[in-house]
């Protein structure tokens, strides 16, 4: 019997919003909303297109991460791959093999958002931290993204 | 419009395990094995009972978690609650009122085991930075049970 795998480990975000999913979808899907709620990106809004984040370049990696839309289902779904690091950063481990998903379900007075970042393994401990710190506030932002601009 | 909650956060971690999902159920609510696996315990092997965890003392926390079994449906799916924690531990709060779910599905050569522990909110950021490092262990301990014990 073959090796088993490694444990991989995702992170979770939910967070109940005031807005119905439409908004919530818009601050998502529109490359100019997600630039102010989450990263600098050229993303367009289909299943199959590629597209990629610009973060801030550490170490050895220059901050790209490589994406692309698997699923696009306006306005409940939407699901990327999420790609980047470097094997140059301990604990960071290129590439960070990774999936991102959204999902948005109404509930009385707005909408349950999800987030899932899955596929962090043992090489991708650091990069699985300092997600894990950051990821509450993305949602954070891209709740006021939704309530001001979307 | 009333506030919007604030977000909560889950570990997740998964792992194919090369063993049937029956083996890893029997790890999951064997009261002894789950000692050996995971954590000391008065599990009981039914919804609607209530058990403890003993973990070790931390702070002003005495280490039992409280917990009571919603949802049981061998060989398949898991879900008990867990609170524990003391307000007194700055980061820990209490209570860390939380949700552990086990959820087993056959794949080719073994099962996948997802484990989702949800419900870290803002003030539970120690617990969650601790059971992030904790989990991954803990599956690799239940797969070790599950081989040799189970």
């Amino acid at each position: 019997m073959s090796e088993p795998t490694p444990a991989t480990r995702s992170i979770v975000v939910e967070r109940t919003m005031p807005h119905p999913p439409e908004k919530i979808w818009r601050a998502l899907t529109v490359s100019s909303l997600i630039s102010e709620g989450l990263m600098q990106n050229d993303f367009e809004a289909r299943a199959g297109a590629t597209f990629t984040f610009r973060a801030k370049p550490m170490g050895d990696w220059n901050g790209i991460v490589h994406c692309e839309v698997t699923t696009f289902e306006p306005p409940r779904r939407l699901v990327y791959t999420w790609k980047g690091g470097s094997v140059q950063d301990a604990g960071y481990g290129f590439a960070l093999d990774s999936v991102v998903e959204w999902t948005l379900t109404p509930v009385p007075g707005g909408t349950r958002v999800r987030m899932e970042h899955s596929g962090f393994g043992p090489q991708n401990d650091s990069a699985y931290a300092a997600m894990s710190g950051g990821w509450p506030g993305g949602l954070e932002r891209l709740e006021r993204v939704a309530a001001e601009r979307a």
